[in-house]
């Protein structure tokens, strides 16, 4: 059911089999399977997750390839509630191994906050990562086009780049050596910026020269455009850079902080995981973009499925087969 | 586009990036990437994948719970073939590996069949597995109650049988001994039927004792019911076993024999691949039931994901970036 500050107190006492960090496309896959193998679940979410912000899955087998992020996550989280699994609102602050359990404390309510503990015996992290956007002033003007024509993920959304002049917001000159090349797969028409936030080497200088790519380092004041319709960007010395498109490059968020006092298996800021998304600590899962792997939400909703069955069958072996003695049912 | 006998013979001449080997959630998906990737694929679909036959999905983030496996296979095939992705409805007889390309000959049309052979660069294997199901003299009698309440899959579908007088349909003494214990975690009421298939060792049979589980060795007849929900199951001595769901686990069919002049890794009956679903040859990539891992249309779905941004990544390195200078737009 839904908890919140008003009816959370009775889920004190108990422990659930599992609690999911990120109510996302990885964590409700999770949760779904988990109420249909009978384990208990909760999810904790601080709600947004990152495909909440995709205006368009493109991508996502069974959906029609305009439907809204939101739409998947709406559906997904009714899906988890029919099968009678819990799920609070709530930003997950940290957890401790307790041996047997882990205890999770969250803060729930942006005021008059409080700070409850949960108690499971596995949790699966699933609160994946977030896009650092480009810095500017007014964070409003960034916040209109991002998820519409100006993306964040070039397997998700290069296709709807092909061939248009397309804008490159660098984090770093790493992010330019890894993405911009590969950009050019869907369109060659690359200008980057660098927003002034780092110095371009000398070798990539020329290499982005050699290719014909622009490099902007002036800071940018604003996106330009109307309807969520990106179509520029006014530098600082107040000239103008018409755009159609444009890819954000600058890194992300790992929603992992909660996770700080438990020594993980990392490569790079992702959790390692066997295949079935169980990380170097036995009860510990990681799905979706925070563990290694290609970040898309089909691959997150398959790694719902993995880790919940991995955990099932944990669960189920401890526990043994079931006799039919023990259970008498009225014969038919 | 959609292919048929008639119009198929423009395509004989030219090199796919990708054939993809199964219409299924795992081909179909990725299909649908690939086609973004702006690569270029044909979808050689023998009809009726498994999830084809499953009339209710309850575990696929995104879809109702009570969508039937064809509505995801007919909505996915809408979406690959609105990015332009060629479909033909082909039965694939043999692949040979020609070095830097597959010739995959198919079979087209079950009267006056024609043999076309259709190239391509890369492969995906995805095209799954149907499952054994037992052999009455009237398999239509079968047919009205499988994928109803005579289930094959126990992760999909535990949790339907929660509790239920259940019928086990085994096809040998492994598959009672794999699963009978663990379908107890959904219900202990469990029949095993042996159909005469089988003896059944004197340690399994003790052991299904000591746990209150039935054990019925006469063949059956007939599957009794209405509606396609199954009640019971008569045998070929006349009595009468009520019953109020089913678990058939009677091996499965793997549709890979044409890949069987290619040497590749197998584990069971199922492709060894790697994290993004390559096989141990490096152009052959294998998704969903085919390869090592669960059953599963959500990881299914996956895996599609995986294996063509994998192929792409190997093709995007091939060929190299794209200069701005060599494909001269309009200046903006």
């Amino acid at each position: 059911m839904e908890l919140s500050k008003k009816n959370l107190a009775r889920n004190l006492d108990r422990v659930y089999d599992v609690i999911i960090v990120g109510g996302g496309a990885g964590g409700l896959s999770a949760g779904i399977y988990l109420q249909r193998f009978r384990l208990s679940s909760l999810i904790l979410d601080k709600g947004k997750a990152r495909s909440f912000w995709m205006q368009e899955l493109h991508n996502y087998l069974g959906l029609p390839p305009d439907t809204p992020g939101r739409v998947l996550l709406k559906r997904g989280k009714e899906h988890y509630l029919s099968l009678n699994g819990d799920f609070l609102n709530a930003y997950v602050e940290e957890v401790v191994d307790e041996g047997d359990t882990f205890a999770v404390r969250v803060k729930v309510g942006r005021n008059n906050s409080i700070y409850p503990v949960f108690r499971s015996k596995y949790l699966i992290a699933a609160s994946g990562i977030i896009d650092y956007l480009p810095p500017l002033e007014d964070m409003q003007n960034v916040y209109q086009y991002a998820g519409y024509n100006l993306h964040v993920c070039m397997v998700c959304d290069g296709y709807e780049m092909t061939d248009k002049q397309c804008g490159f917001f660098a984090g770093s000159e790493a992010s330019i050596e890894e993405m911009v090349f590969n950009l050019s797969w869907f369109t060659p028409y690359i200008t980057v910026f660098t927003h002034g936030l780092f110095e371009v080497s000398a070798g990539l200088r020329s290499q982005l020269q050699e290719h014909g790519y622009r490099l902007i380092e002036t800071p940018i004041k604003k996106f330009l455009g109307q309807k969520h319709q990106m179509t520029g960007v006014e530098l600082t010395d107040g000239s103008v850079v018409e755009l159609e498109t444009g890819l954000i490059s600058m890194g992300s968020r790992y929603h992992n902080t909660y996770l700080q006092r438990i020594d993980l298996e990392l490569k790079g800021g992702n959790l390692v995981t066997d295949k079935m998304g169980r990380t170097s600590h036995p009860r510990i899962f990681a799905i979706g973009d925070l563990k290694v792997g290609l970040n898309q939400v089909v691959v997150a909703a398959g790694d719902g499925a993995l880790a919940a069955t991995q955990i099932w069958r944990d669960i189920r072996r401890e526990k043994g087969p079931r006799r039919w003695e023990e259970n008498l049912k009225v014969s038919v």
